[in-house]
């Protein structure tokens, strides 16, 4: 290839040439130099094909092919260009690649669009440098603003501030928009379903709702020889009864609930001594608003039932809730109806990851499609989809623009 | 007090002075100096009592009341001087001094006994400088030599060798003894059960058997959000259920039975990263070995069922066994007739901690007394016993060796 590249396959290996990692991941983290590197890149590609091509104040990039109409409103496409700390080489950087070259494909094929098509890279959607994320869609969406950033720092003491405008932004007022009609992102599932049910692309129905729990249990420590069983108040033995519940109440609701405890401490940690205190985290996912809230409640109350039991204290603490997110279901059946004119295998499905698709859906018609995820694996080195899966998804997208934009 | 203690309550904070920490707690670990100069006070006290004190090759020291037949058998009364790291003062410590007062009131009172006393203050028995625990007792008892600590070193990396050299021991041959008819500890309970039953005087039945397990469980890292339940492999979903049958099958067993999991580490422990492995340890605890067997058979069958119902790899690793100790059924007699005599209350029970007398109890009728721990707390700078309840102690030390003895 040269400067710039010329397939979907180039461009994937291209992009992932900016902070590529000697195991074969990828780290652009928000604003740091590979990041940056990366984004001036794209914009060179979007100048370079005759994109009009311009950020916003934040770091947005956007490629712009403009309708005849002046007045038109635009159909935005795209994700996110940053990365988790050495992660793949898809996530992300696929639903850009493939937004350009549909938008070069669909100008090539049909030239001047009714609608204006824009495809963006999203400056920050993954929350691994500072502790926010969506930062690009959030500021887009009206979500976040610059007072949500000002006392951010990340984990070395940078500020947040200092590192954007030592990338060269946050430098003006952001601007919102109001011309936005559409959005419409394309990105692989991260997950195992597609590869499970043998299907090429996923049309998501919702992205889930999650909630996230920090739980505190605290009994007394003793040496365990000497303590008899009845006397003793184990922080582990009623966290463990807790979580043996968690995972057995979930078989009363349905497949789309998942739960999960991912993070779990134990005071002291000794081996022979009675813990006196454990710390979990409770990761709950539902496309139902209604469903999420009734399964936490529940589970709230059989821990605080445990803890009472085992004469425990407790502590139960949401620390992070995102609501469901519906997809349009108006773009999904266009989406399907390419799909079954072209003979492709569609599967519907819920996204049990957060996308920045899932903050449009509050302000305009917006959906997300799935390309599958080789063993489900993401965020890390060995994530991986073949480049047929990846050529049918741009297929689609570019179909289902042409159908909107023209 | 002058130079030396007059009574139990003051040799017990004459003892605490060497290795004083400033939370209250005693620091006295092998061969350090605080250790050497408790040791060789503790010589001094004995010299200027009228007692033959002497160390052997490897730092135990002996103060010894000679009987008149110079053929006599010898009865061996003491504990450990060494402490954990911010320690009570009344662990190890109470047994020597109480032994020490044991022999000069009899002294006094009866003059020369007919079989010899001799006072112990082994050098090592709780292993919180070396990784290894009971030298002192394990050296005279023939279950260790010095080939045992060659290759050992401290988390400092300070060899044992040259720590035991510095401190003026291991340069001589080991030699053993032949002599010792009788042993007896006399020790805080370190655990709440004379507290709980109101009782003086613990008559211990056994010192329990120990088996300490640790189980490895491995499964498959996904995220939490994308990886539908039925195809997860959930390495702490299955360690919770094993613990959870663990604590749910000690019902079936006697209230002897104590188990617990201390220790228990996730990997990656993140919060939306589903476990791919959990590391936890089992201790396990029974005065009978054929029904500590059986119920450490049972748990690892259980856990083998579970690893292999949640399609996770498991490693089970017994890295610790302790065979129960009986304690001496005759001793034990006498011990509850003299308190029966002078109504004081005793319970017997077993001792759920290891001790020197565990090793004695190998070669020679052997017994050990509790007095009780205020809340059951040792190995803390809060350990306490009461002046009554240590000299309650010490009053049945003392005519448990008069009857033997004289």
């Amino acid at each position: 290839m040269g400067q710039f590249p010329a397939t979907l396959e180039e461009g994937i290996e291209w992009l992932a040439s900016y902070g590529a990692e000697p195991d074969g991941g990828v780290t652009r983290t928000l604003y740091s130099p590979q990041w940056k590197e990366a984004q001036h890149a794209l914009k060179g590609w979007m100048e370079e094909e005759g994109l009009a091509a311009y950020f916003d104040a934040i770091g947005n990039l956007f490629g712009r092919l403009s309708s005849s109409n002046p007045n038109a409103p635009t159909i935005l496409i795209g994700s996110h260009v940053d990365s988790v700390k050495s992660g793949g080489k898809y996530d992300g950087a696929y639903g850009i690649i493939a937004g350009i070259l549909a938008l070069l494909q669909l100008k090539t094929q049909y030239g001047q669009p009714s609608i204006n098509l824009e495809v963006v890279s999203f400056c920050e959607e993954e929350g691994s440098r500072f502790p926010i994320a969506l930062w690009g869609s959030g500021m887009m969406t009206g979500i976040y603003s610059y007072n949500d950033i000002c006392t951010i720092k990340d984990s070395e003491g940078n500020s947040f501030e200092t590192a954007m405008m030592a990338a060269g932004f946050g430098l003006t007022e952001y601007r919102g928009r109001n011309d936005i009609q559409t959005f419409i992102e394309l990105h692989i599932e991260q997950g195992p379903t597609l590869e499970k049910v043998n299907k090429a692309i996923g049309i998501v129905k919702a992205i889930v709702g999650q909630r996230r729990y920090r739980i505190s249990v605290s009994g007394e420590s003793n040496h365990v020889g000497t303590t008899s069983m009845k006397w003793r108040k184990d922080a582990l033995h009623g966290a463990v009864n807790m979580i043996h519940d968690l995972y057995g109440s979930i078989k009363g609701y349905d497949e789309d609930l998942v739960t999960s405890v991912g993070q779990l401490f134990v005071e002291p940690n000794v081996p022979n001594v009675i813990p006196n205190t454990v710390q979990f985290t409770v990761d709950a996912r539902h496309p139902n608003e209604s469903v999420l809230s009734s399964f936490c409640q529940h589970f709230t109350e059989t821990f605080e039932s445990h803890a009472k039991k085992h004469e425990l204290g407790i502590k139960v603490e949401m620390w992070h809730e995102v609501k469901p997110a519906p997809m349009d279901s108006h773009l999904n059946e266009i989406i399907e109806s390419i799909c079954f004119s072209r003979s492709i295998p569609c599967h519907w499905m819920n996204s049990g990851a957060g996308h920045d698709s899932q903050l449009f859906a509050r302000i305009c018609p917006t959906t997300i499609l799935f390309v599958p995820s080789q063993g489900g694996i993401s965020h890390s080195p060995l994530e991986y989809t073949s480049t047929k899966d990846l050529e049918t998804g741009l297929t689609v997208l570019t179909e289902l623009l042409h159908q909107l934009a023209y």
